[in-house]
């Protein structure tokens, strides 16, 4: 049995679908505070980070061989007070794992996870349909001023990467326009739409960082990127071949398409 | 001879003033369309790129042998139609320049003077004032986790170097919510300050890049700085050493203590 473990987003519904049509056993458990969508009526168990090790317990005892984390789980925070005694022990991992920002969070909890026995699979593995092949779909193409602004977009996030910074960057002409922080994809974008002083055109490039685990966190894409970019102004969307999740394929092509984007799988 | 070569801003108006208090010759040379402050009533030259080379021949036939670039020239562009005949020679250094970005086109611009006997002066070095000595002259404060931000600002901006990219960087509780591209300090601050969901407090740190040449586009702050970094919740700003150019110490001072913030002037 796996254990899918829900943050907020689209892809633990995407994941539980994908479960369903596979025929294979699973339990979905939602982290409180990070709503999941595309659950449905699907029987969830519901925890608190302060629970976690309970929740690794039942799990366990329902037989569960694998885990999956699954969705955004951005800045949790633990109340001390409400800790029980299951989880007391994981706490000051946890706890100095959070302070290293999310990434430290989520191998924290991996690590937990596959200590108690559990083995971790990616999102990729239960949902292939979710890694887009490499090329280009859309109608419209990248040309080669396209292709310097990814190999630049490539390099600003190369060179971020070992600081646990960056999973996106958006280059026009040669030029950096923004590199995603904190704040997110959609944040960035919208700034841009908002208004800047730099050249049109130009790409959105998302790729995960380099020597990160593909088990978990890897960036995504969805419809809402595609509009971001439109509205920013850009010509396209590159993602990296194999390290970022496409969550809904048709629709993201069909929004790309109408709006006259390319999107580049890129090797 | 002293010539002034100004771009945008407030910069070339401070050191035109800082030529005056002292009392030495100095010829200002403004770059059309990068309108430059406070150079009040004083004869300037106005040159275009595409006389470059002419104006080179002028401010040396007046007797220059000393030239300071000053002020912002952001993504000029050359009209091949309107080069005459002592910049035709240059052209292909500046295009190809201006394609490697800012930095590369100052550079071009720098070795241009070079070649043609003229010595290269910084901003710092006509006027020192401009460099603020170490420490914090503000009442507010940084604590151990403002260090901690400062590092870690440093870090990103010490990574991203080697790529001509980011003078600027935004660190709140140790995570990364901005960092400075094309579009600069104030625009990166007026889109924290139109809201995200990290965390609030922090700090803002300008800093050269590794390894530039500081006898040209220093980063600089002024009072906009300060008042862009209150508006986004900033705790403060920190500046490298010797490396930042404070545009008016008096007002920047006065208004960080009006807001609140902490100036820091770091080693």
């Amino acid at each position: 049995m796996l254990a899918l473990i829900a943050g907020q987003g689209r892809l633990p519904g995407l994941l539980a679908a994908a479960m369903e049509d596979s025929g294979r056993a699973f339990r979905v458990a939602e982290l409180e505070g990070f709503p999941a969508e595309g659950l449905g009526g699907r029987p969830t168990l519901r925890f608190r980070l302060e629970h976690l090790g309970t929740l690794l317990g039942r799990l366990l005892d329902e037989g569960a061989r694998e885990v999956c984390l699954a969705g955004a789980i951005r800045r949790p925070v633990i109340d001390m007070s409400e800790v029980d005694a299951a989880t007391g022990p994981l706490v000051p991992r946890i706890a100095e794992a959070l302070r290293a920002g999310d990434d430290g969070a989520l191998r924290a909890v991996v690590a937990i996870f596959e200590e108690a026995g559990l083995r971790v699979v990616g999102a990729g593995d239960i949902a292939p349909g979710l890694l887009m092949p490499e090329g280009v779909p859309t109608r419209a193409q990248p040309d080669a001023r396209h292709e310097g602004d990814a190999q630049r977009a490539a390099a600003v996030l190369a060179a971020l990467a070992p600081l646990d910074v960056g999973q996106g960057c958006v280059v026009s002409g040669g030029q950096v326009l923004a590199i995603e922080a904190l704040p997110g994809t959609d944040w960035m974008l919208a700034s841009l739409a908002a208004g800047h002083d730099g050249p049109k055109g130009g790409l959105l490039m998302k790729a995960p960082k380099a020597g990160q685990d593909r088990r978990f966190d890897l960036p995504a894409i969805g419809v809402d990127t595609v509009r971001g970019a439109a509205a920013a102004g850009l010509d396209g969307i590159v993602i990296e071949a194999g390290g970022v999740l496409a969550l809904n394929r048709e629709a993201i092509l069909a929004e790309a398409d109408s709006r006259g984007l390319f999107l580049w799988v890129r090797p």
